[in-house]
């Protein structure tokens, strides 16, 4: 028979540690702090697997759940020494979320379980404190109607402002035991009125009813969203706590607080939280009340203060790791009521990796596994600068709880914040500028503010603390958030606010320091974080604590990790940042990058539409030269030919020569940055139609008409003629170099002339010319020809030697397949993941959106395959084209530069596949060093860590019996 | 030492037929011929390994080869008793080309050569003929000047017909020796002028100089297209062929003609040809002179036409099929110059093949393999209609060279025709309708006169036999064609011809009938060919010779082949047609097409621009559905959700009812038509836009938002929100059904209650619904359970019993990859090589033209994959999901429903991966039943013939031992 209750208390618990899964987070250690001696509130947990056949039973229990329940009830109260409703010693439960994987604030929790009009009696018998009875009594009432039933709070929330407002108080503590009475008489009116039902006065049914509601909202709107956002998936599904009640409202030798064992922010060393006196937990996180910093404990109430720094040392200890603990004390005495790794920051998960490290609680390994794989990036985010600061208007402060800086627009609910991202977005693209950021400026925020916070650069609450819902959530998201900044006052009509008295319009400009909690007006640069400022050599690496953390980590990094990182850089101050995150080459320079400025794109735009007159009269003159003899007919024919094509050729070599001279400067600044290490140059790759004018565009086009002598009726039909029903498809890649050899050619030559020119001063210049979109073995064969006969023909009129490459991206599927005849004459792969992604797919990446979030919604898709890379499928071809390619050239040198490159789950399985590189944009080089790192640790775990997987094995084994 | 040389003569041969790619088709079986004994001049073959030398070596040769030819030519003097050059007795010789691969009349060939003007009184003295000597030298001047030194052949015809004139005749055997020794003189000036060279006088520079032109013809452009269109690939090159010359002009007891031992046109069993006394051999190919039919000879010269008979029957006996012999008359001796297999049309081939297996000189799976897979479609082929040809003007009648109708628009040159099909085609296209169809009219064609022929649907020439240039390629193109129509005059300027004197312009329409020759002014009707007449019941078909024909191939291709052919049909029309030629089901119905007539058509814009808000307002409502309590504020918003959202709601599902019953009206028809046998029914697939007017149809959206009850604006607004940057990859296919699951379950509703409603009336249904477009597993098993749901409920409430399949199209890369995971839940898949082609190659359907001419000439690509299956890389897709699909479900049904499920080479490669079945156009059903009955032949063949297997690799091994 499969159990499905799993009790704990007395120093004793049928769960562990390793049980998640089963027992979801908080159960799991709830188990484990019993059974290693912390003191906490007896209780048991009902499965996950529980909620699992709820789910798949049409909301409905196994058969024998209810006695388990039941003889678990039982043990409790005889534990307890209490009985759930008594009405002279009343047992209180707390019934309890709790997934495998944290999701605050997500799902639902009821308190107080147990009061009726009877029990309350006995409560006040127990604690001889009539004002807490009922204000548990009301709160239970309150709670109970809205997570079970699905009454507003504000209902409730009327009412007792009102009792506030008739008694003349302002705080909820201030209201006497009378007040409370009548207001317990208010809440069950507002329970009838709203559910036409009277208040359950029996506990045991308003236990399974809660217990009902929490497996409920396991899939509520708001989880959904969360497990969607944060790609959770495979979780049988929450677990129900069911634990006695400790209250921290029992007056002010009562108290609870929730404290991270560091700090969650910067990762420093030292005890952070807050707590609140006489107030239950849900009063801390909600950020209903700004609570004290954790310190103040020690004045207010030492003894249980020293405890709990006991209880911090023990806890890091054990889990060697940061903690999140939520505690609460009763009458004097502690009680631990959870502990959980605690969420951080980028930047401290790396100060809290390191320092664990140096204390020798963990080895370097594990240390460098504990960073998430993008967080490292948030220790080169932009900070406001300095300058700007010491002239911008400073209007409030708050608590630092996401660092940073975030600079945009504000608006005030999460609904004109979304609609506000989307019209900016669309407009930024009609006006082709880069879109305005928006900030999210909120009293204090609740899981429907999800999708708000989502498109908001930044997060700004009036209320709540360091470990509120706004907090904790930015944080998890890598946004800038201060919280608690009570300078801001929000219009009731959400069209504006005043900070520090200022009045400030929906959508006017907000800068916020999150690192410092500080609120500027206006739209204020921002300069480089201190990494960046000291890898640019503006401070001395050893001024800087926090350069040193992040050094630490990349180090550690470096040493385990085999796969290199190079940058996808186009110009050579990308270039030269990306070498200084490390980058071990570039990966890919998009050669037709540069065709955009202002000066060029009109050259290129000239010899587009030069091209297509030539290249006619190039293929009517072929037609003669490939004759062995000529009539005379023939060579007259010939010699008109050669006639009518000399101006549409002088126009196109004019403008190509142009091009060829910007392209080989750039080239060559970006040769000189990559001095020693190896530059992979893409030939151009766009359909040409992309560097034209629009048909109504008719400034640009006259433009165009008057330069190459032409009607702007020819322009226009010329680009009616460039026009393509799918480009994604059509005439690009290398099939331009193939129907406009000169364009390949002038690019090669820019690329070897470039190399040369720099090689003379010095410089070690690696170039690897690289052919797009390659898809059968003979179109490389005919472009790496032309290729080394140009490149050879120029190193050899100029004496220099140097070594080259010639490789191609794998980007279609079909040249992933025939990979093996592809590297007989290619000297390098590198795949290009966004179209080996749309083509495997069929997607469009410009049309996936009309049905991509149905797709996630409906749980068809588990994630954008454009941002973290389809390992199932994609990446079957990808380990094809590895495979095949290396099986005729065993040697051949392997990399990716889709914009998968710098996702951390991809760059293992870009290590795991066995490429030799990853190339990402010059920002996500670490990001992509630190999951290189992690990705040979975790092989080599996988490899050497026998006895883990063994036990693990046995684990997954006995799963599969129990279930 | 490599051998080059190849001798034959004297009844005995170095070569044989079987070294055909070393000596090439015309060597191979002049060795061949010699050796069983047949009277073949003299002579020795260069072999085609020397072509690719040549061609590898800067056009040089072999260092011995100049040896061996000199050696091959002494034995030639020796065995002739005659010199070249001699002034007494000279050897003539011919000098021609020959590919493995029969390419007719497009490399060159030099006759007469080794003639001077000392040599030429040798002829003299030779022949006794003075008038014969210096009519071969003029005419061997003319060719060495046109063949090796490019002189327009027109600058001597002018020279030919100034001498007739002059002496007032009109033929040219009516000159007399006198003015054929002028024209020499004239010829020889006209030499000089254009080449600013003398005539060369040495026979061994003429040789040489021959023997250059011959191989360097092998890459001239007429010959690359003709390779390119035929596919011919992987030959070394061409042999050259050195022969001592007979003479078919050595006055009237002198001939020369071209036989088929059959007639090529219709296959019927007698002897076919025509010659020409005292003529030369390319007389009869160029159809300057109406040659005589071969029967004629019997009463010209009796005993060589016994002879004639004789060679015929050997011929037929030896080689076991038709032959296209070359033969010449000199001096009433007969002589054999060629033999090869005839080239037929489809319909010959087919009553070829059934004879000489009657006969017994084949079996049955020769037979099969005898016919090219395409050519059973010929007797299918539309024929101009009896009744209205009665009311038709007949203008001309002619040769009768190619069968079936052609009516379509009339031009005059090849470039015309090229030009008037590429703007009919693109006006067409524009004006939505079908682009009207193109004749060639010619005097003669040539091979410059090829890619007019291809765009042509009717060949008509003025001049020239059945045997013409015109009359070989057109019947090889299968194309209609009429030859020797000599009341047609062109006028010069190629602005009209007149026709029996009536006159016609450029662009006017015409009509041939090319089983009996005849061509008649205007549109006229075409109907049903005689085969098809007999399916139609309309005759009986023990009345049709030809359809026994038909009906004994199509027994025999389906008494071996295992494939199953299905078809695709989307009307009941097209489904009893695709019965009659045999098809076992329906491998596609396109569910969309019947959206496109007028009726409908609006019905589905109504749909259209209703779904989107319509949808709009379902998911808002969802998202309160999905609630488990909803609080009194939800419930209100829930209400007005609902309310809004009624209007749009019946509007959709107004618009869905009435497409609900066109469709199942029309699959009524098509399960009727399709009794017993499955019908696959594809849901839903192109992208909604285009069903759409386009933006500027400003009528048509006006009669929408009319009907619809909103603004022109609005409807343009949507037109252009439906927009897509890549439809191809965009929201289309299965994508349409998980968005609009309305419209999915209508079609699922559509086909099931067809199906109830017919299998009621005793019609046996067997419905397999595919869904289109799958890249993911979950995505099918989301509409699976959708269509499952929908067809169970309605069965289950009309209380049918019928057993239908639910599967999937695999035409994403991806879906051919993860095939395992899919065939888990789907029954069948249809393997959709359209699409599947464009996303492996990356290659747009719609833009590919821009660029895939040049592939094809560069040679990047053999084929267009559109048309031919790319087995190497599309292939190994396929083959992958079908080895995967099988590996979860063993009995998966697998069959092809893109376009190359007509494409006999596909065919096969379906054959022998393992599918199940093929479908293709009705029309095509014959072809594939042929192509697959003719794969099984082959893999019999492989799996048992290893004698013939061995010795092919023992020619491979020594082939390799002597390169």
């Amino acid at each position: 028979m499969t159990k499905y209750v799993y009790f704990f208390g007395d120093g004793k618990a049928e769960g562990a540690a390793a049980m998640k899964p089963l027992l979801g987070g908080k159960g799991a250690n709830l188990a484990e702090m019993t059974n290693i001696g912390l003191p906490v509130p007896p209780g048991f947990t009902i499965s996950t697997e529980v909620c699992d056949y709820f789910y798949k039973h049409k909301k409905s229990y196994p058969g024998t759940l209810k006695k388990e329940i039941e003889s678990s009830l039982a043990k409790l109260e005889k534990m307890m020494k209490r009985r759930l409703g008594d009405e002279k010693n009343p047992l209180l439960v707390s019934v309890r979320s709790g997934a495998a994987v944290s999701m605050p604030g997500m799902m639902d929790t009821v308190l107080n379980l147990g009061l009726n009009d009877t029990s309350v009696q006995g409560l006040v018998n127990q604690s001889g404190n009539e004002r807490f009875a009922y204000d548990a009594y009301r709160r239970f009432i309150a709670m109970f109607g809205n997570v079970v039933m699905g009454i507003e709070g504000s209902k409730f929330e009327e009412k007792l402002k009102a009792a506030k407002k008739k008694r003349g108080v302002e705080n909820d503590t201030e209201l006497l035991a009378d007040d409370l009475k009548a207001l317990v008489q208010e809440f069950k009116a507002v329970f009838k009125a709203q559910t036409k039902t009277d208040f359950p006065q029996n506990p045991k049914e308003q236990l399974q009813r809660s217990i009902d509601a929490v497996f409920g909202s396991w899939n509520n709107e708001r989880a959904i969203e969360y497990r969607r956002m944060h790609q959770i998936g495979d979780l049988l599904g929450t677990a129900v706590n069911v634990q006695s009640m400790v209250f921290g409202n029992l007056g002010e030798t009562s108290g609870t607080g929730v404290c991270f064992t560091r700090n969650p922010s910067t990762g420093e060393n030292y005890f952070y939280g807050e707590f609140l006196m006489n107030a239950q937990g849900e009063d801390v996180v909600a950020g209903i009340r700004t609570p004290l910093p954790i310190l103040n404990l020690q004045e207010v109430m030492p003894d249980a203060y020293k405890k709990l720094l006991k209880v911090r040392s023990l806890l890091e200890r054990h889990y060697k790791d940061m903690q999140d603990i939520e505690f609460t004390i009763q009458d004097r005495e502690l009680y631990l009521l959870q502990t959980r790794n605690g969420k951080r920051t980028g930047a401290a998960s790396v100060r809290i990796a390191v320092d664990l490290l140096r204390q020798g609680l963990i080895n370097d390994r594990i240390a460098l596994t504990r960073v998430d794989g993008s967080s490292i990036e948030q220790m080169l985010f932009p900070i406001l600068s300095e300058k700007s600061k010491q002239h911008a208007e400073l209007v409030g402060t708050g608590l630092p709880a996401g660092p940073g800086a975030a600079v945009g627009r504000i608006y005030f609910t999460a609904k004109d914040a979304e609609h506000a991202f989307e019209a900016e977005r669309a407009a930024a693209k009609r006006e082709n500028r880069k879109a305005d950021a928006i900030i999210l400026v909120r009293e204090e925020t609740s899981p429907e503010d999800i999708k708000g916070m989502k498109v908001s650069v930044g997060i700004l609450t009036a209320r709540g603390g360091m470990t509120s819902h706004a907090a904790v959530v930015a944080r998890q998201m890598g946004k800038c958030c201060i919280v608690g900044c009570s300078a801001v006052e929000i219009a009731e009509d959400n069209s504006h606010c005043a900070i520090g008295g200022r009045k400030i319009s929906k959508g006017d400009w907000l800068s916020l320091d999150g690192t410092h909690g500080q609120v500027f007006l206006g739209n204020l640069e921002v300069s480089d974080s201190e990494v960046m400022q000291v890898l640019d050599g503006k401070i001395k690496p050893e001024k800087s604590e926090v350069f040193a953390y992040y050094d630490t980590m990349m180090k550690i990094a470096d040493k385990y990790r085999t796969l290199k990182v190079r940058t996808n850089a186009d110009t050579p101050r990308d270039t030269r940042r990306a070498r200084q995150f490390g980058a071990e080459g570039i990966g890919l320079t998009r050669s037709e990058h540069m065709f955009f400025d202002d000066e060029r794109i009109i050259e290129v735009r000239k010899m587009i539409f030069a091209a297509e007159p030539y290249a006619k009269f190039r293929r009517a003159i072929a037609v003669f030269e490939r004759k062995d003899q000529l009539s005379r007919d023939d060579q007259a024919k010939l010699a008109q030919l050669r006639k009518e094509s000399k101006e549409p050729e002088r126009q196109f070599r004019a403008a190509i020569e142009k091009i060829y001279k910007f392209q080989r400067d750039d080239f060559e600044g970006i040769f000189r940055e990559m001095d020693g290490l190896p530059v992979t140059i893409r030939l151009l790759d766009p359909p040409l139609h992309e560097f034209l004018p629009r048909k109504d565009e008719d400034d640009k086009i006259k433009k165009i008409a008057n330069e190459l002598g032409v009607s702007t009726e020819e322009i226009k039909h010329r680009i009616v003629s460039l026009h393509e029903s799918n480009p994604m498809l059509g005439h690009r890649g290398c099939r331009l170099s193939i129907t406009y050899p000169e364009i390949c050619v002038m690019q090669v030559r820019a690329i070897i002339d470039a190399a040369c020119n720099v090689a003379k001063k010095k410089t070690t210049v690696i170039p690897e010319i690289m052919v797009p979109l390659v898809a059968e073995k003979k179109e490389f064969d005919y472009l790496e020809k032309m290729i080394r006969e140009t490149a050879d023909g120029i190193l050899a009129k100029r004496g220099v030697k140097l070594h080259y490459l010639v490789g191609t991206m794998i980007e279609i599927p079909r040249a992933a397949v025939m990979a093996a005849g592809i590297a007989e004459t290619a000297e390098f792969f590198s795949f290009g993941t966004n179209d080996l992604t749309q083509m495997t797919y069929g997607f469009s990446r410009d049309d996936v959106e009309k049905f991509v979030g149905e797709y996630i919604e409906h749980d068809i898709l588990a994630a954008d395959p454009f941002q973290t890379l389809d390992q199932k499928g994609v990446g079957q071809l990808i380990a094809m084209g590895i495979e095949r390619g290396r099986s005729t050239r065993s040697d051949l040198k392997i990399g990716i530069c889709g914009e998968h490159g710098g996702d951390p789950a991809s760059v293992v399985f870009c290590h795991n596949v066995g490429m030799n590189y990853v190339s990402c944009s010059p920002l996500r080089v670490p990001t992509a060093r630190i999951a290189a790192g992690q990705a040979k640790v975790r092989e080599l775990e996988a490899s050497f860590g026998k006895r883990s997987k063994a036990s693990r094995k046995g684990k997954k084994s006995l799963r599969a019996k129990r279930s």
